[in-house]
């Protein structure tokens, strides 16, 4: 049976609140769908899809939290390893609203994914040291940041597509930025500063945790607000 | 295994009640969606967020009633930490559906929100003194008493929207004064009577339970009714 999560464990009340968080933007995003204009709908299907996902590894890691209170990394990577590409195929979508977009673009955002949390992966994971697995991480991360600031991705948004796609994109951009610098910041809170990891793991999720509401929810919610702003001015 | 539900524990029954009562209005108000014009539907879709949150939660502390007779704080509050910020952007759409609404009325509703559950949930989960933290909770409930009834968010009404709209505001803005006056009354008999709250756990849930009965289906209700109303009008 498991067990109850206590009124002073504030990293299990985090798992638990963003588990329904997650749950309710679900909902949210597969239900509104039917508000926007066609080609709009696969962006809050996917949206809807991330958050699907996560919701049921939150409710895995939650359960991991609350009963061990050691941090459910192989359930962590699972999800990411399945929401981040989905992330990647928004940011697509978003691009082939505004133009005709290489299929190229789209790979190399996937290789610097898969880079990104393998590297992450194997120094959670204990495979190889904290560190040099860091780097590797980082050259991934860096990579997606490169192709959408100065690559071929970026070149895409200077033709003339509407203002709110045009601020979605951006948006989008700032998100991968400085959302997604919150990941390596838990990992340094995590891994890197000379405790234990076993007495860093609440710092890790918590920040990995208050990063997921932003990446996950907030991100889907641009692009709703987007649909739904272009679907009303297309009518 | 799980315990199982006696024929006289009536808290428990009351908790069993809603919970069910709560899915059949997650339901309820995610098919009826489909009834009301565009602009309508997301009011609908929060009000089944709302239930569907709430439902979850009342399964697990239907559980924690049932199987140890003890308050189940934790979820409670991670319920309304969620459901509440969801009442008030009902509240916004609303308001926004009768004039262009300034965001700061929003952050306000927030802020009166969290500084409302957060002290209420440090006097329950006994990290300060029950009544210095029921003030506090007092102080945000007045706060965003005052938004509605005077401040910003109140003078937006005064202008012309349809009949049926300024009704539903009018309705919604006595729930957030007669409705949730009844969550203080219960926290008053569950810990402010002198009596253990051990002795009161029975009172103070049987009060919050018919609050959240009023509070998210009967709220969730005008807001449908509003609904339905206007986008007969409308055709
Ligand atoms: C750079 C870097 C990391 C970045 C992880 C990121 C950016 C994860 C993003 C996850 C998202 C956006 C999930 C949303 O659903 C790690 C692997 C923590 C450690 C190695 C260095
Ligand atoms: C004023 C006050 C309280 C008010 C709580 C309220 C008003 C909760 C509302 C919950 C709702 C509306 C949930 C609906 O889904 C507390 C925290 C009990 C105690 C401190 C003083």
């Amino acid at each position: 049976s498991s067990a109850i999560l206590k009124p002073d464990d504030f990293v299990g009340i985090s798992f638990w609140l963003i588990s329904m968080a997650l749950v309710a933007s679900t909902a949210f995003f597969f239900l509104e769908r039917d508000r926007v204009s066609p080609k709009w709908k696969t962006s809050l299907t996917v949206s809807g899809l991330v958050t699907l996902v996560a919701a049921v590894h939150y409710f895995y890691m939650r359960e991991v939290w609350v009963e061990t209170g050691s941090t459910p990394t192989v359930y962590r990577y699972i999800d990411w390893l399945i929401t981040v590409p989905l992330l990647m195929i928004e940011f697509y979508l978003i691009l082939s609203a505004i133009a005709k977009v290489p299929a190229g673009v789209f790979w190399r955002l996937m290789v610097g994914t898969l880079v990104m949390l393998v590297g992450g992966y194997v120094g959670e994971a204990g495979y190889v040291a904290v560190m040099p697995a860091f780097i590797v991480g980082m050259i991934g991360w860096a990579f997606i940041l490169y192709e959408i600031f100065a690559g071929e991705a970026s070149k895409i948004n200077a033709t003339s597509a509407p203002k709110s796609v045009q601020s979605a994109f951006s948006t989008m951009r700032w998100i991968v930025t400085i959302g997604w610098a919150i990941y390596p910041i838990g990992y340094y809170f995590g891994y890197l500063t000379g405790h234990s990891p076993a007495d860093s793991a609440g710092t890790l999720n918590i920040i990995y945790n208050l990063a997921d509401v932003l990446n996950k929810i907030a991100f889907g919610l641009i692009i709703w607000t987007v649909a739904v702003t272009e679907s009303e001015n297309s009518k």
